[in-house]
């Protein structure tokens, strides 16, 4: 049962579930994010919630898998959009994407990651990110070179590293054109 | 006393503590590091600890401000010995030095410098290696750039996101170049 009182339907239980974790993970980081809390912030007992998530690593993959698509969804709509250099949007999208939702940035790209033969559909979203992110980019030298450039800009921004860094959309603008 | 039954001499006890700390940072991350444990593998009392350090948060900080002076020393020689570019033999030096003791490098720009107005000394610290990457690097937009290259590349490799990254060091000569 759900805290209005009536039953989730089963797809949407998983979805309330994964809600109620992204808000916790931006709230403090996936440290924060519990099976136990997130049943009790969708309504439901924790043995409602193990039904769909085995444990939290599970869930935390499920999250990240997630981030991946929204991730594909905002490059995919930022070169559409773009009236600029396709690698200039995305490398733009990349960083507002990561600062927009900092806990979720982290999780994907963080150590997870490196366990990911358990999670080979995770392991799959993200060499896909890394496909997008190489279109038109110069080859797989420059692509990771331009990947390096934003996804350490992010951490730089998100831990507050830059000395005067200023407004960061001012900063975005000037350094990846 | 220490481990041995000799008295610590009052700067080598803070020493002591201190290389205990960043072994612990080695072993897990900041998450491992407890004055408590640490008091305990230099030979001492909490207590004796506690004297040195008030708390957690101020020895994770004097941690962060060797890390820098370490960070300062390996950049300097890498530029004095290098046999290419001042650029180059910096940006391979930042990647290596991230690479030798991932501890150290995400304890130093993570996110305890967000709280630097508690530590006057390790935000100093901070932005002078800022501005010794800023040297020779084409002013302070180019150098943000550079240094957002060699921070993400260095997050990309130790959570291993780079598909197919194959041998680090082979990697840092083929892209700072």
């Amino acid at each position: 049962m759900s805290t209005s009182g009536r039953p989730y339907h089963h797809g949407d239980l998983r979805a309330a579930l994964l809600d109620a974790a992204d808000a916790l993970l931006d709230e403090g980081g996936d440290g924060a994010v519990s099976l136990r809390e997130v049943a009790r912030r969708a309504g439901v007992s924790p043995t409602a919630a193990y039904r769909h998530f085995a444990d939290k690593e599970a869930l935390l993959a499920a999250l990240a898998l997630r981030g991946f698509e929204a991730f594909g969804a905002a490059m995919g709509a930022a070169v559409a959009q773009g009236a600029g250099a396709p690698h200039v949007a995305r490398g733009r999208a990349y960083l507002r994407f990561a600062l927009a939702r900092p806990g979720r940035f982290r999780l994907m790209f963080g150590p997870l990651l490196a366990r990911s033969p358990a999670h080979p559909d995770l392991l799959a979203a993200s060499r896909q990110a890394f496909t997008a992110l190489q279109a038109n980019a110069g080859g797989r030298d420059a692509a990771l070179r331009s990947w390096g450039m934003v996804h350490g800009l992010a951490h730089l921004l998100l831990d507050q590293a830059i000395p005067e860094a200023g407004e960061a959309e001012a900063l975005i603008e000037r350094l990846i054109c």
